[in-house]
């Protein structure tokens, strides 16, 4: 790999350096040079304990708007456009997913408006004081649980990616998005609270045997996986709480089982029952859907963890530039098998490779937000970013994905992304 | 110090261990024993994939709701009484405070519909479009930047706290909060993102001199603090975002700024500018307010940095104990001064104390989730935190505060907080 980054990130490195030549100090003097006989102007005006020139701004003429005393706050009006965007069922409408807003998300959370939702049969209202869970099959003593018996346990709280494993599915045989929301937005990142799974099930008592569990969900397609003990025992949460709140409805109020890591399907909501067994249970869910057909003719079955993949959110096909010069490249790596250790970025469709900044805290199984600094000459461009985790596994490209898995599967699509700048400014999504 | 902590926290630290008798076994048997009945005939009327009783709750038994498809998605309608509660003036609504419901809070995070609000001409509705940054005044080259010029320049992201220096005031004198939510909840944490100060300023060009930054707001009351060139230049943000999506409305949208530790009404909200001088601005909001009344009668200007600080969120004055048993004493810990070293627990109003677990990542200047499992026996008991940070900074007694700061203060309260148990099981706000 050429890595190019040493020099270009040592313009951002130095903040001080008097030298600096870069993409952002032309930017800034362009910026500069529009404005400054308006600064002269209304620097002048102005006295140092803010008294205010006659233009001022028309919300700083009268009071503003009320407190937000009793009530649930939403985004501003100005900010409409940045919502969930969803597809349906047409019978079935709450059968479907709707995608986060990823062209418009900041750092590495994602806000409870907008976490994204996949749905079998709709999001139940499902009132807490008459939920329960029930843990039994190969355990010593069965038991049922209320939500305030579950609230009173010890807890634990972990920032944790959730991403479907159908996320970009559309993206095998076709660049088919026309913006990172629907080719990657079935992806969200918050903390989660709960209970761990490995205390429940120590109390419950697994019995000798003991390796799989099957997950029900409370709505009306009652989802069902199986899962490994192994898992259930290592990091399984019992979820109430996302970002500080309780879970949202249709992110599986008042409870759900959440697998860092895995696909989005398996971390059931809405959970109400575990039943500990010997053997998977090859639930309809595990049989006929989430499997991944190979070019043979045959079929993964449990394909669990979410391999490393990123994407770059800004500039996306959702962007447009409206002007050569300068430009943060920012994006989102995540992996299933811990944490990222590498994003790299290409602004030439793979040919050349710059190491991206890796925004701190890095943590497990969770979204890593990337940043490069980009000039843009105001040239055709094809963006990528590729990430690399800690167990060593390197993001494929889509060839080398496809000569691998072939073309018949629709889960677990995780290849290198492309987006390709053109001279207006306008950017697509190819395949490079 | 007494540590009794390590034997109680050992029965959580090998959840394996079969000879425990600790207090959650005893709860866990408690909630077993009142449902062994219903397991097992519920369990013999389920097949091992998901063949449903005749008893399911009604939502398995039709379609649940519809995708959030163009929605910004809202809590559970059974979460309704979890919303931001404020004091504010009669003549001027949008003059005052609302605060976060720390009762039902979880981890760090806070959700942006749930962040505190302090506001001193209402909140203002601010077309992004329009909104400009200038910066002038010590300078080499003053500048204006719009919103996509700021958009574009190197970004960061970074979860830090907020809490307004009035958290608490009337804590001073009696015990009056009835509830967490008004004793501590002018405190918030969210994931920031935005520009570093210091990039703008490189840009501009401080000149040789300049100690001071006046900050303007574009509220009707043009809110406007003076802050140390060092602290813009060591971790100061322009930010634009928070949890991953705009900035809402109340806490500064389009633009704020944000000093990470500082006391919140220093992160001036609707930031419209920033002017570069040699000496403090004394502007009103740090003469005649934002000043702390000593005992003799002088006052201490320019108390920046938030001490650290700790309460127990559950149990709190909120909740009700139902039974005795097992219950897991949960609060937070914050400091201006970077990360929480540690954090002790009393159960007896403070003779004895036990070290509780941090929840990582223990992050600088952050909200830190802190637990303690605990048996109540039934009897009167009074819960007490005390934060301890990384530079040695231990949380004072409030008889300790009120010796050093005297009664006349209203800002910068950060006694150790008291919540007394009584024996039905009820809790009050005491002064122990």
């Amino acid at each position: 790999m050429k890595n190019e980054n040493k020099a270009m990130q040592g313009e951002f490195a130095d903040s001080r350096s008097a030298q600096r030549v870069d993409g952002r100090r032309t930017f800034l003097r362009h910026s500069a040079a529009l404005t400054a006989g308006l600064v002269a102007g209304e620097a002048a005006a102005q006295s140092a304990t803010g008294n205010l020139p006659p233009n001022v701004p028309a919300w700083m003429k009268g009071e503003g708007g009320a407190l937000s005393d009793g009530v649930y706050g939403l985004p501003s009006p100005f900010e409409k456009n940045v919502v969930r965007r969803g597809r349906g069922d047409q019978v079935m409408p709450g059968s479907g997913s709707a995608m986060t807003p990823l062209q418009s998300s900041r750092g590495m959370i994602t806000p409870n408006g907008l976490v994204f939702e996949r749905s079998h049969a709709g999001i139940p209202r499902i009132d807490p004081a008459q939920h329960r869970l029930m843990v039994h099959g190969m355990v010593r003593q069965p038991m049922i649980f209320t939500m305030d018996d579950l609230m009173r346990l010890p807890s634990v709280s972990r920032i944790h990616f959730l991403e479907c494993s159908g996320n970009g599915s559309r993206e095998w045989r076709t660049p088919f998005a026309k913006s990172v929301q629907v080719s990657h937005g079935l992806l969200s990142c918050c903390e989660w609270t709960g209970v761990a799974l490995s205390t429940i099930f120590e109390e419950a008592g697994v019995q000798a045997g003991a390796e799989w569990v099957l997950a029900e969900g409370a709505d009306a397609s009652a989802m069902t996986r199986s899962l490994p003990m192994a898992k259930a025992l290592e990091d399984a949460m019992l979820v109430y709480a996302q970002n500080g709140e309780a879970l949202r409805p249709e992110n599986g109020y008042p409870l759900r089982l959440f697998l860092p890591g895995f696909e989005g399907n398996m971390s059931i909501k809405w959970l109400r029952r575990l039943k500990v067994g010997a053997e998977p249970f090859m639930s309809r869910e595990e049989t006929s859907k989430y499997t991944d057909s190979l070019p043979d003719g045959t079929a993964r079955l449990f394909t669990f963890s979410m391999d490393a993949k990123s994407v770059i959110t800004y500039p996306a096909p959702d962007h447009k530039l409206a002007q050569r010069g300068f430009y943060e490249i920012s994006g989102l790596a995540w992996t299933g098998n811990g944490r990222i250790r590498r994003v790299d970025v290409s602004t030439d469709g793979g040919r050349n490779w710059r190491e991206a900044a890796l925004q701190e805290p890095v943590l497990s199984r969770a979204l890593t937000r990337f940043r490069l600094p980009w000039q843009w000459d105001g040239k055709p461009a094809v963006l990528q970013s590729r990430a690399l985790d800690e167990s060593g596994y390197v993001q494929p490209t889509r060839s080398q994905l496809v000569a691998q898995r072939g073309m018949n599967s629709n889960y677990h699509y995780n290849a290198i992304q492309s987006w390709a700048v053109a001279a207006s400014g306008e950017i697509s999504n190819v395949h490079a």
